[in-house]
């Protein structure tokens, strides 16, 4: 059977220095799995893996495996610095009691598919635990579709998460791959397609935006899960004005981190410094999200002063900024 | 109410000597009415507008509206050196009957938005004919959201034809547009998820497949307006196969122009010369398309070798080729 | 002898319908001559040759030789829609007394290394008049290193102008050319680093710049003839400030035909439109050129209020649109 | 006065487990300084510090600083997973001697202008030593004009090092920081241009070449010093084709370290995994490299065999190459 449903790349509650908040981060997961999230996974992108030292890498999985007592699965994010430290990773989450790693394509330097096969390769060949590959091409080296054929060949390697959010290469993925290994799972990391890329036949996602609107997610998926398409689809309309005003104005995963704390949580300091013009932009782009919230009906506290600064949520603005950042995703390779 | 269904942007049979056929041409429109198509869409990219003279642009525009004879509407590529000589082309295009014209964003030199707005309101506050835009962005300036929101307001334009394949700006593009202009027209030109858009609630597609499997687009799109998305999407897997084939291995247009050789016609010299090495390699490729086409049951004549052929067909090869040309693609600002 | 020196590509005069000003034009070519300019180049990107129907190229180019009288060499941009329309110009403008042609690569499209050589090596073989590449890859199918030696095997093949601005690619095409060709041209068509290319080698450059500031394209190039580097690079460093200037906050090349206007020439109604907004923001920037021509002694009336502006002229504010429009011009390939 | 001359961002000799190989390391950086390079750059991207673990970094800079022996300054690398992580290393890299660190833009995460500034200014506050930026915008978060110049305000901050290989926006930052901090040090980490950007006015370089031929290196920064700069270029159009050669047919920096074995030195098993038809072609390539340093003088033990591989070293197949791999590079934001 492969992996399925949403999980939910988890955001990390930090305190006034910066460090983790151990206990909101106990107190968050266990509101994620109450609300209906399928699994948890903790060392994604959204969770901002690369900022944290290899000790609280470590300590992040542990947490988020205590904190979960089986009730869900657990995809443990384990990218470290080189195989053989990846590996170490993989043994020590195999033994926290993570259902499966996820593990990012290799960064920095950008490779090349013969490379980042290599890589996979050696990892795949030792892992103690099932092994998600995790392409993001505007922030790693990309995994191609021959690619993903060749390590489809390896037991220990069971699904994909894919963010670049191209339907067409997500199909020529299932094309190559699920006709000889029906139990490999493909899930979406861009929650702006979720519905279309459930309707093409995608396992599931991890999508950041469940940490906001897991309620959300999860209609989505059951809806599509269903055959209700034509309500999946009214829902994830809706999902992508949400999904652009957290992802677009702000500096990645901020947005998110900003919107999940309107549900009640405390995010504390970001380990990415600001300018003090950036964190008055973002007490401004926090009300707009507030409004965006109060419409799914699941904003705590909308206010009247926040219903006045909706008034000034411009939407060509916001639709402005997604086009220039779009536009820097694309030169990135994002896409 | 909003144009819709599929478009078919003709591809141009030429003589031996590279002039245009215009019996074949003649022949090939019927028989694309008669195989299903909604209408019919002369000088698109598939038929390389950029790559004949203006008189032959407006004689292959007076060819399509004599022979479709009223069947089906035409949509008329009508984008000339500047705003003048295109409102020369639109006046010429209303007189000989097209239903609307497709006006592509300016190219060569890569226009800010304020600039491609402009560019469009002069056209528009002009034209004696409804107009269709055509945001191309891997080979044209790109028309971002704000900005068809803003050209949404001239009561001549009528609709977008966008061929970024992104569904997510699609959606984007929805959300700003219909809900103040319901009879706005969204069309897809990129097939490889012609179905999904359908889904997401595009009003149809300009396709170039529909030149060689005119049957099979206008099924997915019968199927999806009927809610069959499970059938429409078993089709939607094959084709993606076949437009890959045709796209990925060859120059645009030409392996589409190999395809539809092969339902029947003679698509002569291409205005594009090749080497040696080239011509040798397109007879090889084009082999593996009757292979593919056989498997929809529509190759005319399928015969021993190419089965042999077929057998040869590396996917892996033609995966690798894919990779690197959307590689490419995306470096050009395509997605 | 290989082509050498600064080819100005001519900006076009236009009247106040946007029809081509043939008095002006004659006076400005005139002017350049006087200001010392090695040759002329109309029909390039600067003399926005796509804006212009095929006709009022030729007309373009006959008013230019005929203005020249054989005083400096003229180079005729002669690309036109296909291979034969091309070699149709070229010997249209062979009859006008052109001393070569520059061809730009094939554009819309964006073709393969081989169909590039094959489209070249077609119009060569045939041609009545040497020819000159073009290679843009911000707006046309790029030229690489192997196809530009292979083209160089053509005798009538004699230069490449290239607008990618990399040093290290010119230096890549003269280690593969100059040693078998050594009377073939090597034009760089980024005045930003006009002297480091005649540092490392260039014969000369076709530069935009030259229609503003004849006199200090001239004295680079000079002073590198003379192999006065340093005295070359203070001019440089002044140089690029203005091209900068001319460039970034201007739709192309808009910035330099404000500037060229300030030199004493009329040049009317762009053929691209404009917004309001646009117009407004290009009063304000032509102050900032004006600041800029009077710190080279040319600006002929800069006045009190244009000293005025100039305090305001924010180089940060530029600094900020090069930037941005620098990472658009990447995504488009133009690196 | 500004930091000058030729650092070389040393590679790393690991042992047949991968582990570092201490004794080589010092047998490697005292060659070098004894070939004459200006100065040593451990942790750079040539020296893979991405690939160890922080533990491992300090351990290199550790054994730099004490093989060093203050005979040249040392510029270490101190990039860690966040701002306080890296001003611990910046804290202990004082404690060890060395003259400044090096600190690369944040990676993974694209970021924008104004949080690459917060993350500098964060750091520059409290470093307890000098500060050179790192702009690789192919790996890492491009660092702006507008913003270098908003960090050179910090008197921590004494350089950039910018591996963009962009003459123009070299002479960007040099026209927006130098006339308020001549102190400021301006290197290039793209020796494809080393002598040009010497001749626009760069301090020097930190350049993977110099860990090979360090003799070259030298000489051109020696050459453009006494302003000898034709003998200058003789000396970097050879190197230009050494450092192709070593840069785009592998793997970075693995031809770099195929090279350097070359000069006599073991390097050992690399970090990132290879494929058999990897090593294999590298095999091959090898042989290609040491026909190069042959032409230069410095190929140890050239031999009878490699003669004739030179032979079979396909110049064309190595422009195409670097010609593809420089396509990918573009679209990853390098240039």
């Amino acid at each position: 059977m492969p992996l399925k449903g949403i999980f939910t790349p988890t955001l990390v509650p930090l305190d006034e220095h910066g460090d983790i908040n151990e206990a909101e981060l106990r107190r968050f997961v266990s509101w994620l799995i109450e609300k209906g999230v399928h699994g948890l996974y903790p060392n994604g992108s959204t969770g901002e893996f690369t900022r944290f030292t290899p000790e609280e890498r470590r300590r992040i999985v542990r947490i988020t495996c205590e904190e979960a007592r089986g009730r869900v699965p657990v995809l443990a994010g384990a990218a470290e610095a080189n195989a053989k430290e990846t590996l170490g990773a993989c043994e020590a989450y195999a033994g926290m009691g993570a259902t499966a790693v996820a593990i990012v394509s290799p960064f920095y330097f950008r490779l090349s598919p013969d490379s980042v096969y290599a890589y996979f390769a050696e990892i795949a060949r030792a892992s103690p635990i099932d092994i998600t590959l995790y392409n993001i091409p505007m922030f790693a080296s990309p995994i191609d579709v021959p690619t993903i054929r060749r390590l489809a060949e390896f037991p220990r390697v069971v699904g994909i998460k894919d963010s670049s959010g191209d339907l067409a290469f997500m199909m020529r993925m299932i094309n190559a791959v699920r006709p000889s290994r029906p139990d490999f799972s493909f899930l979406t990391g861009w929650e702006a397609v979720l519905a279309p890329m459930l309707f093409i036949g995608c396992n599931g996602g991890t999508n950041a935006s469940s940490n906001v609107v897991p309620e959300v997610t999860r209609e989505i998926y059951d809806l599509c899960a269903a055959g209700k398409y034509g309500d999946a689809m009214a829902w994830q309309y809706k999902l992508i004005e949400l999904f652009d005003a957290m992802l677009f104005p702000f500096e990645f995963p901020d947005g998110f981190r900003a919107a999940a704390e309107l549900r009640g949580f405390n995010f504390g300091k970001s380990r990415q410094p600001a300018t003090d013009e950036q964190r008055a932009d973002r007490a401004t782009l926090k009300g707009g999200l507030q409004g965006l919230l109060s419409g799914f009906g699941v904003a705590d506290a909308p206010g009247v002063v926040t219903a006045a600064r909706v008034g000034h949520f411009d939407r060509d603005m916001i639709s402005r900024v997604i086009s220039e950042v779009m536009t820097g995703l694309e030169k990135r390779g994002a896409f």
